[in-house]
């Protein structure tokens, strides 16, 4: 037999040292992305794309659910249809990365790769929506995208990314806006029951809208060191392109009409999400609904004989019964290395089973969350398992909500504004004008952006907290990933 | 009520008259793909979509079984990246697309959009790559890719493809070479297990060979033209790669070793596959075990009371059972209208129920691949279906496995092998000397390549069919897409 490797180093900055390095140390020690050889780019490692598969799973189940269709539209746009609608190709053509040669030819147009697909598929869409009984029209794909960010972040801003965006297209501007928002409720249910991140949902300003939009729903999530992250966001877009692409159909009153549309996305952002919102000093803390392993079984003493028969027969029933299970047979490591190394890697539940254990016909259940140890009886494990997975999700959903609320202050004037972002951090609630002058000065003066406007208002003042005319909507600001 | 549409036009052009044509008749009336407004790229719409998502559950479910992960690696390649492999830079750079342009800045070094993933990823791996206990690494990705062709179709040969490639890494040679052919097999079983389609599967020869492969195996299909399709392929990518790209292992023994390689893919081309193999003077044939939808329900008599009750109680049991059934209850098509649309759109099978039927307490299914009708009692419905998706997958398997047989002849001498590839069509199973020069002449008179050496030899000549030297191997020659 091998030594057995004692000690396990991390190495994680703390936290409180250094968010930002604690980020980039999880990550990357987790072993959930790595960085490419090309500028901007990541990998994404296994561990970290079984994160994603499970986000897909979930998402595209509602999708489909709520009766919208997968397709797959092309990653080239020409120039020229980027540059119909003004505003959006305002707003993505400085970031964008250009196709300019084909195999040995000079193209005679240049080609965009997608920074979103709203351009190529309302091509599409021109030519497939011609009477009322097309419509209406509830696409959705699952891609890349390519956006030339100048600063990176793994999950939180890289040149490509995986997302999904879908694109339907409506009769009337009622049932373009019930889609908008039916989405945005989706993706709430789906934030807070799968990925136990509590969001704030509502409308962007003008100024923080989706290029294009006519109007912009989003879900904002708090982060461990106090900055909002935009997490999916869900865009009314008016007839805004239906305009300027001529989607038009005839109506059952012999009228011919431009189309009313929506389009919505989340991308592996959330990855980024559930790290920064749930991780600890220990490395990542998973949500079980979509971590690639929910239990991990460490034998104890497993060289003793029965252990590692015990162990996987254990391991069986689990998986028999449809959880996502592992057993970390490998000789060369301790448990106590093991325990460390799956503590890293977020696993919600850690079983041990040792001889002690099988004597009493038992195994030891560990949270992943609170560190809670609890000793099962062998025939109840797969039914005490499932309690703890439901245990552990409402445990760090209700952390994650206690960590908001510690982070959601009140500004009756500027001072405390300033005070809240500059000091407490986090989310600020505060009344505004509703004029883009105040949200600029408020940004450079602050660094904080209006994140949303609520639905859920609440009347704080009735005086802009920045310029004191009369205010218009109670806004969630916050300096923002 | 409004006036139904009584005739059914389907304006397809006969397969006998002109293969090509019925082939884009079908896919564009089948409603898979539509032309984008990119050169050379598809739209794949949702009920094409739906059959690629059936397509990637089946393997992926089979790769994960074999050990192998899922992982995302970037989509732009760096150009000295791609040129470090002398044979394969050669192979993929005439035909790849560059971005040299990302926002406003010319890139220093041109990127290009990933035509296969070899050399981004091993750029990775000789990171990842350390001691012998790294090994093996089993990845495979799901991803979009590009390659600049001149001449398109959609599903066959389109700008922008669909696919997965995996990509592994071993000690030994003798263990890429199991992966390869464990690959080549899963392939195989996928291709007639599941899309019906009868496959040769054997070694490409030098020529043909992956570019920078030690070794290519194939699967090659027959389409109903006689013209033959490569379906799949699997490399042995010997250490071609890991000696340029530096993916050393420190072994057990304390050498430091290159380490071996292996790639394989399939692609939306399999799409194309299963038209051109199944598809009839209807439109599509479509494999039960991918096609979106598996059972049609049609009422008849729609209007008549208790018919449209009754058929969404079947549907509804249908359903329940995990079988993917739609009905089509609009009011606005006749039954004869809609039996020619869901033949069109090759359901395996449909289910009739008027009020005679519901009478009997009985419904009636019909099979897509022969028009074999059969009134089954209401409450047997389910094991019915069941049985009759499997015995329309055994239909077309064996139609297309015939079709096959017709199109494969046995050429002893060259003026045989003419008239076999340019009248009758097809295989033609012949000896090869091996030389290059014999392979190049051949195709240069005849049109005809050589799709594989077949795994399962025949001796049927001492001679080369060309030359006249002595044979090496039997091969399977044809025209092909």
């Amino acid at each position: 037999m091998e030594k057995k490797q004692q000690e396990f180093v991390t190495h994680i900055t703390p936290k409180e040292e250094d968010f930002s390095q604690w980020y980039t140390d999880v990550i990357l020690k987790a072993d959930l992305v790595d960085y490419a050889p090309v500028k901007g780019c990541m990998v994404i490692k296994p561990y970290g794309y079984a994160i994603w598969e499970n986000i897909q799973k979930e998402l595209d189940a509602r999708f489909k659910a709520t009766g919208h269709k997968n397709a797959y539209f092309p990653l080239f746009i020409p120039e020229s249809l980027l540059r119909k609608e003004a505003e959006h190709v305002e707003g993505f053509a400085p970031e964008v990365a250009w196709v300019t040669r084909g195999g040995s030819e000079e193209l005679a147009e240049p080609l965009v790769v997608r920074p979103t697909s709203e351009t190529i598929i309302c091509a599409m869409y021109a030519k497939w929506v011609q009477s009322y009984r097309d419509l209406p029209i509830l696409y959705n794909q699952w891609c890349n995208v390519v956006r030339w960010e100048k600063s990176t972040r793994p999950f939180l801003r890289t040149a490509e990314f995986l997302w999904q965006e879908g694109h339907t297209v409506h009769a009337t501007e009622e049932e373009a806006e019930e889609e908008t928002l039916k989405i945005l409720g989706i993706y709430k249910e789906f934030a807070e029951n799968v990925l136990a991140i509590p969001v704030v949902v509502g409308r962007k300003s003008e100024k923080e809208k989706f290029a294009g939009a006519l109007r912009t729903y989003t879900m904002e999530a708090m982060m461990q060191d106090g900055k909002a992250l935009q997490a999916g966001t869900s865009h009314n877009l008016g007839q805004h392109f239906a305009k300027v692409f001529d989607i038009q159909y005839l109506d059952k009153d012999g009228q011919l009409k431009y189309a009313w549309q929506t389009s919505w996305g989340v991308s592996t952002r959330l990855i980024g999400a559930i790290i920064m919102v749930h991780g600890d000093e220990r490395g990542l803390v998973l949500p079980p609904k979509v971590a690639p392993v929910q239990v991990i079984i460490v034998p104890i003493a497993i060289h003793k004989e029965g252990v590692l028969d015990k162990a996987r027969e254990v391991y069986r029933q689990i998986a028999d019964a449809g959880i996502r299970v592992e057993i970390d047979d490998r000789d060369t490591q301790t448990p106590g290395w093991k325990f460390n190394e799956w503590e890293l890697k977020g696993v919600p539940v850690r079983l041990e089973i040792g001889p002690k254990d099988i004597e009493k016909n038992q195994v030891v259940l560990v949270r992943r969350d609170n560190f809670e140890k609890v000793a099962v009886p062998m025939d109840n494990v797969v039914q005490a398992i499932n309690h703890m997975l439901v245990e552990v999700h409402k445990g760090i959903y209700d952390k994650a909500l206690k960590m908001r609320e510690n982070f959601t202050h009140v500004a009756r004037n500027f001072d405390e504004f300033k005070e809240a972002i500059e000091v407490k951090k986090g989310f600020v609630k505060a009344m505004w004008c509703g004029e883009r002058e105040c949200e600029d000065n408020i940004k450079a003066e602050t660094g904080a952006t209006t994140r949303c406007i609520p639905f859920e208002q609440e009347h704080i003042d009735d005086h802009c907290v920045y310029c004191g005319r009369l205010a218009k909507h109670m806004v969630y600001f916050a300096r923002a990933y």
